[in-house]
């Protein structure tokens, strides 16, 4: 679909932002990419699309800004609702994926954040014993979820494959940070092929940011962080 | 309907609680309510329905259990599909109505809770003053969405009268513990008016707690806040 007048204002280092152009790409959307630099600055049409949060991502479709991963993603596949659906049909299939998507945002990924953000060792590998824990959970309703198929959403990629699967970049950031594997083989075997499987997919791999690029992005973001935190601490 | 075979499991205090039993009325149907005592330790039930946050409200219909609030008042309404609808049926406007129940979670009642746990006259003054933004934020928001009708969804109370209207009964708390307004005829004429419309919906003015008694809680939960921070800050 060449007209269907879909810009995406986002970063290509952020994981939500990766959510919508895996939606949009899913749907088989064409739409216009236009990167922030968050650091230098946000554009006017960040400012005046996202009021209230001032975040990547926007969707703007005609003139109507959307806001929120999670909140697009629900957009896109009720708006261009021909196959393939992102969302299962079923309302208890329906609730469990917002409930795992909700997980991946609000206990998950924050302790991915923390690894990268704390400043000694000790809180580290405090940080990053969460993170294993939650990818053991995540394991377990990956099992669930999928019946033993490729995707959380069983045969086709879905939502939540799309709410975990955005993070798997930056977890691959962590386990060059600390040199420890969270997704693994050894244990978390159902999530390590899944990972193979999504960072694969057509609709991801373009978007799938590039490993090393990534991790220097984080090591600024480190010590940015850690800087205005010394600043906080000892004015 | 009597046969809706349909359990909640909650507190008479949690707001996200109201939410599920505001949805499950504004659906007519008819439900048990199993009262937990988080004070005095979970239910098995409970441990066994949420057994990842360990949370209420949990909903649970013939033997699938749904958790998170905003997940379940999504559930009742896919379920239940007969009118009135919880959520707008254009895809914008259900993308306005999420955006506005997550403002209300992630960004607007977190002030709410903290003017009720800090120590300080300060750091409550400055929590109130939060507050008193975020009331304005939500005060040109209903504007927009109402279109001058009575409620967030227009003529009908809706998902975002649901999510913000849930946090009233504490609004009225903070407002008594710190004597000052937050809903005011003075700063936010039409949250007032609506205030007023919503705690005495049908669907809701059997589920609004007392606000003596639920003041009396929220001193209660204050004075252990107070005492588990200390003992955290003193070993």
């Amino acid at each position: 679909m060449a007209d269907s007048n879909v810009k995406v204002l986002g970063t290509w280092s952020s994981p939500f932002v990766m959510r919508v152009r895996i939606a949009l790409h899913l749907k088989s959307l064409n739409y216009e990419f236009v990167e922030e630099n968050m650091m230098q600055g946000k554009s006017e049409l960040l400012l005046k699309s996202n009021p209230v949060h001032k975040k990547v991502p926007v969707l703007i479709h005609g003139d109507n800004p959307i806001c929120e991963s999670l909140i697009i993603v629900h957009y896109i596949d009720e708006v261009w609702t021909s196959a393939p659906s992102i969302l299962p049909s079923d309302p208890y299939e329906r609730a469990n994926s917002r409930f795992w998507a909700a997980y991946a945002d609000d206990k998950f990924f924050p302790t991915v954040r923390k690894v990268l953000v704390v400043s000694t060792e000790e809180a580290k590998r405090a940080a990053m014993a969460e993170v294993l824990e939650g990818a053991v959970v995540l394991e377990e309703a990956f099992k669930k979820m999928s019946k033993g198929k490729t995707y959380f959403g069983g045969e086709e990629l879905g939502y939540v494959d799309i709410a975990v699967g955005s993070f798997l970049a930056w977890i691959k950031v962590i386990e060059k940070f600390t040199e420890t594997k969270v997704v693994s083989e050894a244990k978390t075997p159902s999530l390590a092929a899944w990972a193979d499987c999504f960072s694969s997919h057509a609709a991801v791999k373009d978007v799938f940011p590039d490993i090393d690029k990534l991790a220097d992005f984080g090591m600024k973001l480190r010590a940015m962080f850690l800087k205005a935190a010394a600043a906080t601490t000892t004015d």
